[in-house]
Protein backbone atom coordinates (compact mmCIF):
# COMPACT_ATOMS: atom_id res chain seq x y z
CA UNK A 1 0.00 0.00 0.00
CA UNK A 2 1.36 3.13 -0.89
CA UNK A 3 1.10 6.84 0.97
CA UNK A 4 1.29 10.42 -0.50
CA UNK A 5 3.15 13.29 1.16
CA UNK A 6 3.63 16.16 -0.12
CA UNK A 7 5.83 18.89 0.89
CA UNK A 8 7.29 22.09 -0.40
CA UNK A 9 9.64 21.20 -3.79
CA UNK A 10 11.64 21.04 -5.55
CA UNK A 11 13.84 17.85 -4.13
CA UNK A 12 16.40 19.94 -1.78
CA UNK A 13 14.38 22.09 0.23
CA UNK A 14 14.49 21.69 3.97
CA UNK A 15 10.74 20.67 4.06
CA UNK A 16 11.79 17.92 1.32
CA UNK A 17 14.22 17.07 4.13
CA UNK A 18 11.66 16.46 6.66
CA UNK A 19 9.53 14.71 4.25
CA UNK A 20 12.42 12.58 3.48
CA UNK A 21 13.32 11.53 7.00
CA UNK A 22 9.51 10.81 7.69
CA UNK A 23 9.02 8.67 4.80
CA UNK A 24 11.81 6.64 6.46
CA UNK A 25 9.71 6.53 9.99
CA UNK A 26 6.78 5.36 8.26
CA UNK A 27 8.32 2.85 6.52
CA UNK A 28 9.90 1.29 9.20
CA UNK A 29 6.79 1.39 11.51
CA UNK A 30 3.86 0.62 8.96
CA UNK A 31 5.90 -0.96 5.85
CA UNK A 32 3.72 1.34 3.52
CA UNK A 33 5.55 2.57 0.36
CA UNK A 34 5.58 6.55 1.16
CA UNK A 35 5.74 8.58 -2.26
CA UNK A 36 6.56 12.09 -2.13
CA UNK A 37 4.78 15.15 -3.97
CA UNK A 38 6.80 18.72 -4.24
CA UNK A 39 4.19 21.23 -4.47
CA UNK A 40 5.37 24.94 -5.42
CA UNK A 41 4.42 26.71 -2.16
CA UNK A 42 3.22 26.23 0.82
CA UNK A 43 -0.46 27.32 0.32
CA UNK A 44 -0.15 24.42 -2.40
CA UNK A 45 0.99 21.77 -0.17
CA UNK A 46 -1.80 22.43 2.33
CA UNK A 47 -4.40 22.64 -0.40
CA UNK A 48 -3.15 19.60 -2.04
CA UNK A 49 -4.32 17.50 0.99
CA UNK A 50 -7.40 19.54 1.72
CA UNK A 51 -8.38 18.60 -1.63
CA UNK A 52 -7.84 15.08 -1.12
CA UNK A 53 -4.87 15.04 -3.73
CA UNK A 54 -2.67 13.83 -1.34
CA UNK A 55 -2.34 11.40 2.19
CA UNK A 56 -0.28 13.77 4.05
CA UNK A 57 1.13 16.92 4.17
CA UNK A 58 4.43 17.89 5.85
CA UNK A 59 4.98 21.83 6.17
CA UNK A 60 7.44 24.43 8.40
CA UNK A 61 5.66 25.80 11.44
CA UNK A 62 8.07 27.47 13.33
CA UNK A 63 11.72 28.65 12.95
CA UNK A 64 14.09 28.90 16.53
CA UNK A 65 15.42 32.16 15.32
CA UNK A 66 13.08 33.53 12.47
CA UNK A 67 9.54 32.63 14.15
CA UNK A 68 6.22 31.65 12.69
CA UNK A 69 5.67 30.58 8.73
CA UNK A 70 2.58 32.81 9.02
CA UNK A 71 1.16 31.13 5.84
CA UNK A 72 1.07 27.57 7.65
CA UNK A 73 -1.40 28.86 10.07
CA UNK A 74 -3.51 30.99 8.20
CA UNK A 75 -4.12 28.17 5.94
CA UNK A 76 -4.87 25.51 9.11
CA UNK A 77 -7.03 28.24 10.17
CA UNK A 78 -8.81 28.52 7.16
CA UNK A 79 -9.15 25.68 5.59
CA UNK A 80 -10.75 24.28 9.00
CA UNK A 81 -10.52 20.61 8.26
CA UNK A 82 -6.48 19.45 8.68
CA UNK A 83 -5.47 17.62 12.02
CA UNK A 84 -1.62 18.08 13.25
CA UNK A 85 -0.52 14.01 13.62
CA UNK A 86 3.22 14.49 14.54
CA UNK A 87 5.74 17.37 14.97
CA UNK A 88 9.51 16.83 13.72
CA UNK A 89 12.13 18.91 14.58
CA UNK A 90 15.27 19.39 12.00
CA UNK A 91 18.73 20.83 12.78
CA UNK A 92 19.03 23.48 10.05
CA UNK A 93 22.73 23.64 8.77
CA UNK A 94 23.01 26.44 5.71
CA UNK A 95 25.98 26.52 3.32
CA UNK A 96 27.15 28.59 0.74
CA UNK A 97 27.01 26.95 -2.32
CA UNK A 98 28.53 28.42 -5.53
CA UNK A 99 30.77 27.46 -8.75
CA UNK A 100 32.94 30.55 -7.72
CA UNK A 101 36.31 29.87 -6.82
CA UNK A 102 36.50 32.01 -3.59
CA UNK A 103 34.30 34.51 -1.93
CA UNK A 104 35.71 37.54 -2.58
CA UNK A 105 34.12 36.71 -6.01
CA UNK A 106 30.70 36.60 -4.98
CA UNK A 107 28.61 38.90 -6.04
CA UNK A 108 24.58 37.96 -5.48
CA UNK A 109 23.52 35.71 -3.10
CA UNK A 110 20.15 33.95 -4.11
CA UNK A 111 17.68 32.04 -1.12
CA UNK A 112 14.39 31.89 0.14
CA UNK A 113 14.41 35.39 2.99
CA UNK A 114 13.64 32.94 5.56
CA UNK A 115 17.78 31.60 4.98
CA UNK A 116 19.22 34.84 4.14
CA UNK A 117 17.61 36.20 7.07
CA UNK A 118 18.96 33.53 9.27
CA UNK A 119 22.65 34.28 8.11
CA UNK A 120 21.86 37.91 7.53
CA UNK A 121 25.12 38.85 10.61
CA UNK A 122 27.73 36.15 8.47
CA UNK A 123 26.73 37.84 5.17
CA UNK A 124 27.32 41.15 6.24
CA UNK A 125 30.67 40.58 7.68
CA UNK A 126 32.35 37.99 4.99
CA UNK A 127 30.18 39.58 2.06
CA UNK A 128 28.94 42.90 2.68
CA UNK A 129 28.85 44.05 -0.47
CA UNK A 130 27.42 40.99 -2.08
CA UNK A 131 23.44 42.09 -3.89
CA UNK A 132 20.68 39.11 -2.11
CA UNK A 133 18.02 38.27 -3.77
CA UNK A 134 14.70 36.48 -2.62
CA UNK A 135 14.03 33.23 -3.87
CA UNK A 136 10.44 30.96 -3.77
CA UNK A 137 12.42 28.18 -2.07
CA UNK A 138 15.83 27.40 -0.83
CA UNK A 139 16.32 25.04 -3.93
CA UNK A 140 15.26 28.00 -6.39
CA UNK A 141 18.12 29.53 -5.43
CA UNK A 142 20.26 26.66 -7.26
CA UNK A 143 18.81 27.34 -10.17
CA UNK A 144 20.76 30.95 -10.58
CA UNK A 145 24.12 28.94 -10.46
CA UNK A 146 25.38 28.55 -13.35
CA UNK A 147 29.47 27.08 -14.15
CA UNK A 148 31.57 30.03 -13.92
CA UNK A 149 28.65 32.74 -12.78
CA UNK A 150 29.88 34.42 -9.41
CA UNK A 151 26.49 33.85 -8.11
CA UNK A 152 26.04 32.13 -4.71
CA UNK A 153 22.74 30.28 -2.99
CA UNK A 154 22.58 29.49 0.60
CA UNK A 155 20.54 26.19 1.11
CA UNK A 156 21.43 22.91 2.79
CA UNK A 157 24.53 20.56 2.67
CA UNK A 158 22.02 17.96 1.03
CA UNK A 159 21.05 20.21 -1.40
CA UNK A 160 24.92 21.03 -2.64
CA UNK A 161 25.29 17.01 -2.82
CA UNK A 162 21.83 16.68 -5.02
CA UNK A 163 22.79 19.35 -7.36
CA UNK A 164 26.37 18.72 -7.29
CA UNK A 165 27.71 22.19 -7.05
CA UNK A 166 30.42 23.26 -4.63
CA UNK A 167 30.36 24.36 -0.91
CA UNK A 168 32.40 27.44 -0.69
CA UNK A 169 31.53 27.88 3.30
CA UNK A 170 29.85 25.74 5.75
CA UNK A 171 27.43 26.17 9.31
CA UNK A 172 26.89 29.96 7.94
CA UNK A 173 23.81 30.50 10.32
CA UNK A 174 24.25 33.48 12.65
CA UNK A 175 22.80 31.22 15.45
CA UNK A 176 24.32 27.26 15.83
CA UNK A 177 21.02 26.49 17.50
CA UNK A 178 18.90 26.82 14.55
CA UNK A 179 15.99 24.32 13.91
CA UNK A 180 12.57 24.63 12.15
CA UNK A 181 9.57 23.06 13.77
CA UNK A 182 7.60 21.00 11.31
CA UNK A 183 4.05 19.66 11.47
CA UNK A 184 2.66 16.23 9.67
CA UNK A 185 -1.00 17.37 8.31
CA UNK A 186 -3.48 14.60 7.80
CA UNK A 187 -7.69 14.85 7.45
CA UNK A 188 -7.42 11.86 10.19
CA UNK A 189 -7.34 13.10 13.95
CA UNK A 190 -4.34 11.41 15.82
CA UNK A 191 -5.41 11.12 19.49
CA UNK A 192 -2.36 10.06 20.85
CA UNK A 193 0.87 12.63 21.65
CA UNK A 194 2.30 15.15 24.45
CA UNK A 195 1.32 18.27 23.00
CA UNK A 196 -1.97 19.73 21.30
CA UNK A 197 -2.64 22.62 19.20
CA UNK A 198 -5.65 25.12 19.13
CA UNK A 199 -6.44 28.87 17.89
CA UNK A 200 -9.31 31.16 18.99
CA UNK A 201 -10.70 34.43 18.67
CA UNK A 202 -12.18 36.54 21.32
CA UNK A 203 -15.36 38.14 21.62
CA UNK A 204 -14.06 41.67 22.14
CA UNK A 205 -10.96 43.48 22.72
CA UNK A 206 -11.16 44.70 26.38
CA UNK A 207 -8.55 44.59 28.99
CA UNK A 208 -8.42 40.62 30.10
CA UNK A 209 -9.65 39.41 26.99
CA UNK A 210 -6.45 36.92 26.57
CA UNK A 211 -5.79 36.55 30.12
CA UNK A 212 -8.72 34.53 30.87
CA UNK A 213 -8.16 32.12 27.94
CA UNK A 214 -5.11 31.65 29.77
CA UNK A 215 -5.84 31.37 32.97
CA UNK A 216 -7.84 28.56 31.98
CA UNK A 217 -4.14 26.48 31.40
CA UNK A 218 -2.63 28.19 34.29
CA UNK A 219 -5.34 27.06 37.16
CA UNK A 220 -4.68 23.70 36.38
CA UNK A 221 -0.72 23.52 35.51
CA UNK A 222 -1.19 22.88 32.24
CA UNK A 223 1.66 24.74 30.53
CA UNK A 224 1.28 26.66 27.60
CA UNK A 225 4.68 25.75 24.64
CA UNK A 226 3.86 28.46 22.66
CA UNK A 227 1.31 31.01 21.87
CA UNK A 228 1.38 32.97 17.97
CA UNK A 229 -1.27 35.81 17.39
CA UNK A 230 -1.99 36.13 14.36
CA UNK A 231 -4.44 38.68 12.47
CA UNK A 232 -8.16 38.18 12.08
CA UNK A 233 -7.86 39.68 8.49
CA UNK A 234 -11.05 41.88 9.66
CA UNK A 235 -9.43 44.63 10.75
CA UNK A 236 -5.97 46.25 11.82
CA UNK A 237 -5.57 44.95 15.96
CA UNK A 238 -8.07 41.98 15.55
CA UNK A 239 -6.28 39.15 16.53
CA UNK A 240 -6.22 35.24 16.33
CA UNK A 241 -4.28 33.39 19.07
CA UNK A 242 -2.68 29.99 18.10
CA UNK A 243 -1.44 27.86 21.68
CA UNK A 244 0.38 24.99 22.03
CA UNK A 245 -0.10 23.39 25.07
CA UNK A 246 1.34 20.37 26.98
CA UNK A 247 -1.36 17.43 27.46
CA UNK A 248 -3.31 15.31 25.56
CA UNK A 249 -7.20 16.46 24.17
CA UNK A 250 -7.98 12.57 25.81
CA UNK A 251 -7.12 14.05 29.51
CA UNK A 252 -9.45 15.20 32.15
CA UNK A 253 -7.64 18.21 32.90
CA UNK A 254 -7.22 19.23 29.08
CA UNK A 255 -10.63 18.33 28.67
CA UNK A 256 -11.93 20.41 31.42
CA UNK A 257 -9.37 23.13 30.25
CA UNK A 258 -11.17 23.38 26.50
CA UNK A 259 -14.57 23.19 27.77
CA UNK A 260 -14.25 26.35 30.00
CA UNK A 261 -11.62 27.73 26.73
CA UNK A 262 -14.75 27.62 24.92
CA UNK A 263 -16.87 30.50 27.06
CA UNK A 264 -14.30 33.08 26.60
CA UNK A 265 -13.59 32.88 22.94
CA UNK A 266 -15.97 33.31 19.67
CA UNK A 267 -14.48 30.55 17.44
CA UNK A 268 -12.47 27.60 18.78
CA UNK A 269 -10.64 25.43 16.37
CA UNK A 270 -8.55 21.92 18.09
CA UNK A 271 -5.93 21.09 15.83
CA UNK A 272 -5.01 17.63 17.41
CA UNK A 273 -2.78 16.26 19.61
CA UNK A 274 0.28 14.61 18.78
CA UNK A 275 4.10 13.60 19.44
CA UNK A 276 7.38 15.87 18.86
CA UNK A 277 10.20 13.87 17.23
CA UNK A 278 13.63 15.13 16.98
CA UNK A 279 15.58 14.55 13.93
CA UNK A 280 19.34 14.85 13.63
CA UNK A 281 21.16 16.48 10.60
CA UNK A 282 22.00 13.95 7.95
CA UNK B 1 17.13 73.58 10.33
CA UNK B 2 16.83 70.16 8.40
CA UNK B 3 15.85 66.53 9.63
CA UNK B 4 16.69 63.21 8.29
CA UNK B 5 14.43 60.30 8.11
CA UNK B 6 15.60 56.84 6.97
CA UNK B 7 13.05 54.35 5.23
CA UNK B 8 13.49 51.36 2.80
CA UNK B 9 13.83 52.34 -0.46
CA UNK B 10 13.92 52.97 -3.34
CA UNK B 11 10.98 56.07 -4.08
CA UNK B 12 7.71 53.97 -4.55
CA UNK B 13 7.54 51.72 -1.49
CA UNK B 14 4.98 51.90 0.83
CA UNK B 15 7.43 52.96 3.24
CA UNK B 16 8.47 56.25 1.32
CA UNK B 17 4.74 56.89 1.01
CA UNK B 18 4.69 56.71 4.88
CA UNK B 19 8.08 59.13 5.49
CA UNK B 20 6.68 61.37 2.61
CA UNK B 21 3.34 61.63 5.03
CA UNK B 22 5.63 62.24 7.58
CA UNK B 23 7.57 64.50 6.57
CA UNK B 24 4.51 66.91 5.62
CA UNK B 25 3.66 66.75 8.77
CA UNK B 26 6.97 67.83 10.31
CA UNK B 27 7.31 70.78 8.21
CA UNK B 28 3.43 71.79 8.73
CA UNK B 29 4.29 71.17 12.31
CA UNK B 30 8.06 72.41 12.63
CA UNK B 31 9.11 74.17 9.64
CA UNK B 32 11.73 72.15 9.44
CA UNK B 33 13.03 70.88 6.14
CA UNK B 34 12.54 66.93 5.95
CA UNK B 35 15.33 64.94 4.27
CA UNK B 36 14.34 61.48 2.96
CA UNK B 37 17.13 59.06 3.18
CA UNK B 38 16.37 55.80 1.20
CA UNK B 39 17.98 52.50 2.52
CA UNK B 40 18.24 49.39 0.77
CA UNK B 41 16.55 47.15 3.80
CA UNK B 42 14.72 47.51 6.81
CA UNK B 43 17.94 46.56 9.06
CA UNK B 44 19.94 49.11 7.70
CA UNK B 45 16.95 51.87 8.11
CA UNK B 46 17.45 51.07 11.69
CA UNK B 47 20.79 50.71 12.06
CA UNK B 48 21.42 54.37 10.25
CA UNK B 49 19.52 55.71 13.04
CA UNK B 50 21.20 54.02 15.74
CA UNK B 51 24.45 54.78 14.69
CA UNK B 52 23.13 58.27 14.57
CA UNK B 53 23.48 58.77 10.63
CA UNK B 54 19.91 59.83 10.62
CA UNK B 55 17.49 61.70 13.06
CA UNK B 56 14.69 59.69 12.50
CA UNK B 57 13.39 56.37 10.47
CA UNK B 58 10.25 55.56 9.39
CA UNK B 59 9.80 51.63 9.18
CA UNK B 60 6.55 48.99 8.88
CA UNK B 61 5.69 46.84 12.12
CA UNK B 62 2.45 45.45 11.18
CA UNK B 63 0.20 44.49 8.05
CA UNK B 64 -3.51 43.66 8.49
CA UNK B 65 -3.21 40.80 6.92
CA UNK B 66 0.07 39.56 6.63
CA UNK B 67 0.88 40.64 10.55
CA UNK B 68 4.28 41.42 12.04
CA UNK B 69 7.40 42.66 10.10
CA UNK B 70 9.51 40.48 11.89
CA UNK B 71 13.08 42.26 11.17
CA UNK B 72 11.36 45.13 13.29
CA UNK B 73 10.69 43.65 16.07
CA UNK B 74 14.03 41.91 16.26
CA UNK B 75 15.94 45.00 15.40
CA UNK B 76 14.10 46.79 18.25
CA UNK B 77 14.94 44.96 21.09
CA UNK B 78 18.74 44.20 19.70
CA UNK B 79 19.46 47.91 19.24
CA UNK B 80 17.60 48.71 22.27
CA UNK B 81 18.29 52.40 21.92
CA UNK B 82 15.58 53.21 19.47
CA UNK B 83 12.54 54.73 21.23
CA UNK B 84 8.95 54.81 19.24
CA UNK B 85 7.77 58.99 18.63
CA UNK B 86 4.79 58.48 16.87
CA UNK B 87 2.78 55.51 14.89
CA UNK B 88 1.20 55.97 11.05
CA UNK B 89 -1.63 53.67 10.11
CA UNK B 90 -1.41 53.57 6.29
CA UNK B 91 -4.27 52.50 3.94
CA UNK B 92 -2.62 49.71 1.31
CA UNK B 93 -3.74 49.49 -1.92
CA UNK B 94 -2.28 47.47 -4.34
CA UNK B 95 -2.26 47.59 -8.18
CA UNK B 96 -0.73 45.46 -11.25
CA UNK B 97 1.84 47.77 -12.98
CA UNK B 98 2.89 46.41 -16.74
CA UNK B 99 3.97 47.51 -19.82
CA UNK B 100 1.61 44.10 -21.51
CA UNK B 101 -1.62 44.55 -23.21
CA UNK B 102 -3.42 42.59 -21.04
CA UNK B 103 -3.78 40.06 -18.16
CA UNK B 104 -3.46 37.31 -20.79
CA UNK B 105 -0.61 38.32 -21.75
CA UNK B 106 1.49 38.30 -18.56
CA UNK B 107 3.57 35.48 -17.68
CA UNK B 108 5.69 37.03 -14.53
CA UNK B 109 4.64 38.55 -11.33
CA UNK B 110 7.10 40.23 -9.07
CA UNK B 111 7.30 41.57 -6.52
CA UNK B 112 7.76 42.00 -1.88
CA UNK B 113 6.62 39.16 -0.72
CA UNK B 114 4.55 40.65 1.71
CA UNK B 115 2.39 42.28 -1.45
CA UNK B 116 2.42 38.92 -3.25
CA UNK B 117 0.87 37.15 -0.28
CA UNK B 118 -1.65 39.84 -0.05
CA UNK B 119 -3.21 39.24 -3.46
CA UNK B 120 -2.35 35.53 -3.46
CA UNK B 121 -6.30 35.11 -4.30
CA UNK B 122 -6.83 37.63 -6.71
CA UNK B 123 -3.85 36.57 -8.18
CA UNK B 124 -4.73 32.50 -8.55
CA UNK B 125 -8.49 33.61 -9.59
CA UNK B 126 -7.25 35.86 -12.61
CA UNK B 127 -3.53 34.70 -12.98
CA UNK B 128 -3.77 31.07 -12.18
CA UNK B 129 -0.78 29.80 -14.17
CA UNK B 130 1.90 33.14 -13.72
CA UNK B 131 5.17 32.97 -12.06
CA UNK B 132 5.49 34.35 -8.89
CA UNK B 133 8.67 35.64 -8.12
CA UNK B 134 9.95 37.88 -4.93
CA UNK B 135 11.70 41.13 -5.05
CA UNK B 136 13.38 42.92 -2.04
CA UNK B 137 10.69 45.75 -2.05
CA UNK B 138 7.57 46.47 -4.59
CA UNK B 139 9.85 48.84 -6.17
CA UNK B 140 12.58 46.44 -7.38
CA UNK B 141 9.86 45.02 -8.67
CA UNK B 142 9.21 47.79 -11.27
CA UNK B 143 13.19 47.26 -12.55
CA UNK B 144 11.58 43.51 -14.03
CA UNK B 145 9.62 45.66 -15.70
CA UNK B 146 10.79 46.45 -19.64
CA UNK B 147 8.70 48.02 -22.72
CA UNK B 148 7.10 45.21 -24.51
CA UNK B 149 7.70 42.88 -21.62
CA UNK B 150 5.28 40.02 -20.26
CA UNK B 151 6.25 40.47 -16.74
CA UNK B 152 4.10 42.75 -14.38
CA UNK B 153 4.63 44.19 -10.91
CA UNK B 154 2.21 44.47 -7.69
CA UNK B 155 2.56 48.03 -6.23
CA UNK B 156 1.00 51.24 -5.37
CA UNK B 157 -0.63 53.67 -7.52
CA UNK B 158 1.88 55.81 -6.69
CA UNK B 159 4.80 53.81 -7.75
CA UNK B 160 2.74 53.59 -11.15
CA UNK B 161 2.90 57.13 -11.41
CA UNK B 162 6.37 57.52 -10.17
CA UNK B 163 7.84 55.02 -12.92
CA UNK B 164 5.56 55.61 -15.25
CA UNK B 165 3.91 52.53 -15.81
CA UNK B 166 0.48 51.54 -17.17
CA UNK B 167 -2.07 50.37 -14.11
CA UNK B 168 -3.35 46.74 -15.44
CA UNK B 169 -5.71 46.24 -12.39
CA UNK B 170 -6.90 47.93 -9.08
CA UNK B 171 -7.49 47.60 -5.84
CA UNK B 172 -6.47 44.04 -6.23
CA UNK B 173 -5.37 42.87 -2.44
CA UNK B 174 -7.89 40.52 -1.20
CA UNK B 175 -9.03 42.21 1.82
CA UNK B 176 -10.56 45.79 1.30
CA UNK B 177 -9.32 46.48 4.71
CA UNK B 178 -5.77 45.95 4.02
CA UNK B 179 -3.19 48.73 5.97
CA UNK B 180 0.30 48.61 7.32
CA UNK B 181 1.23 50.67 10.47
CA UNK B 182 4.86 52.31 10.93
CA UNK B 183 6.32 53.26 13.55
CA UNK B 184 8.45 56.75 13.64
CA UNK B 185 11.50 56.05 15.50
CA UNK B 186 14.33 58.20 17.01
CA UNK B 187 16.80 57.99 19.72
CA UNK B 188 14.80 60.44 22.01
CA UNK B 189 11.98 59.52 24.10
CA UNK B 190 8.31 61.04 23.26
CA UNK B 191 6.67 61.36 26.44
CA UNK B 192 3.45 61.98 25.07
CA UNK B 193 0.65 59.63 23.21
CA UNK B 194 -2.29 57.14 23.72
CA UNK B 195 0.10 54.11 23.41
CA UNK B 196 2.78 52.49 25.23
CA UNK B 197 5.15 49.85 23.77
CA UNK B 198 7.71 47.34 25.56
CA UNK B 199 9.08 44.04 25.54
CA UNK B 200 10.08 40.78 27.58
CA UNK B 201 11.34 37.95 28.39
CA UNK B 202 10.12 35.43 30.59
CA UNK B 203 12.09 33.71 33.61
CA UNK B 204 11.16 30.31 33.34
CA UNK B 205 8.69 28.19 30.70
CA UNK B 206 6.31 27.19 33.89
CA UNK B 207 2.37 27.08 33.63
CA UNK B 208 1.05 30.74 33.74
CA UNK B 209 4.73 32.52 32.36
CA UNK B 210 2.45 34.71 30.57
CA UNK B 211 -0.35 35.03 32.48
CA UNK B 212 1.36 36.77 35.63
CA UNK B 213 2.69 39.77 33.11
CA UNK B 214 -0.78 39.86 31.38
CA UNK B 215 -2.51 39.93 34.64
CA UNK B 216 -0.62 43.35 35.74
CA UNK B 217 -2.28 44.90 33.34
CA UNK B 218 -5.81 42.97 33.49
CA UNK B 219 -6.24 44.36 36.83
CA UNK B 220 -5.63 47.70 36.45
CA UNK B 221 -8.25 47.59 33.61
CA UNK B 222 -5.28 48.48 31.33
CA UNK B 223 -5.90 47.31 27.74
CA UNK B 224 -3.58 45.32 25.47
CA UNK B 225 -3.89 46.20 21.90
CA UNK B 226 -1.45 43.55 20.61
CA UNK B 227 0.83 41.21 21.78
CA UNK B 228 3.12 39.41 19.80
CA UNK B 229 5.85 36.74 20.34
CA UNK B 230 9.36 36.48 19.15
CA UNK B 231 11.43 33.76 19.09
CA UNK B 232 14.46 34.50 22.08
CA UNK B 233 17.10 33.14 19.42
CA UNK B 234 18.35 31.05 22.48
CA UNK B 235 16.36 27.62 21.88
CA UNK B 236 12.97 26.77 20.29
CA UNK B 237 10.64 26.91 22.19
CA UNK B 238 11.74 30.48 23.95
CA UNK B 239 10.07 33.24 23.31
CA UNK B 240 10.24 37.09 23.77
CA UNK B 241 6.70 39.01 24.01
CA UNK B 242 6.41 42.17 22.37
CA UNK B 243 3.04 44.52 23.52
CA UNK B 244 1.06 47.37 22.89
CA UNK B 245 -1.09 48.67 25.60
CA UNK B 246 -3.29 51.38 25.62
CA UNK B 247 -1.57 54.36 28.09
CA UNK B 248 1.12 56.75 28.75
CA UNK B 249 4.30 56.07 30.79
CA UNK B 250 3.45 58.59 32.69
CA UNK B 251 0.12 57.67 33.82
CA UNK B 252 -0.08 56.67 37.83
CA UNK B 253 -1.32 52.81 36.58
CA UNK B 254 1.02 52.42 33.88
CA UNK B 255 3.44 53.58 35.99
CA UNK B 256 2.85 50.38 38.70
CA UNK B 257 1.74 48.12 36.05
CA UNK B 258 5.40 48.43 34.52
CA UNK B 259 7.26 48.05 38.55
CA UNK B 260 5.09 45.13 39.09
CA UNK B 261 5.93 43.39 35.54
CA UNK B 262 9.81 43.84 36.00
CA UNK B 263 9.02 41.65 38.64
CA UNK B 264 7.53 38.84 36.78
CA UNK B 265 10.11 39.55 34.22
CA UNK B 266 13.70 38.55 32.82
CA UNK B 267 14.80 41.74 30.69
CA UNK B 268 12.18 44.28 30.62
CA UNK B 269 12.52 47.07 27.57
CA UNK B 270 10.08 50.25 27.35
CA UNK B 271 10.24 51.64 23.90
CA UNK B 272 7.87 54.80 24.91
CA UNK B 273 4.83 56.60 24.65
CA UNK B 274 3.10 57.59 21.51
CA UNK B 275 0.17 58.52 19.61
CA UNK B 276 -1.64 56.58 16.34
CA UNK B 277 -2.03 58.75 13.45
CA UNK B 278 -4.27 57.38 10.85
CA UNK B 279 -3.08 58.64 7.35
CA UNK B 280 -5.69 58.78 4.04
CA UNK B 281 -5.18 57.27 0.73
CA UNK B 282 -3.26 59.50 -1.60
Amino acid sequence: MTISIAHLGPSGTYSEQAAVAYANILHQQTKQEPILCPYPSIAKTLKAIATHQVDLAVVPVENSIEGSVAVTLDMLWQLDILRINLALVLPIAHTLLSHADSLANIETVYSHPQALAQCQGWLEQFLPRVELIPTNSTTEALQKLGEGSNAGAVASPRAAQLYNIPILASSINDYAENCTRFWVLALSESTIGSHTSLAFSTRANIPGALVQPLQVFAKRGINLSRIESRPSKRSLGDYLFFIDLEGNTTSPSVQAAIAELAMHTEILKIFGSYNVLSLTKN
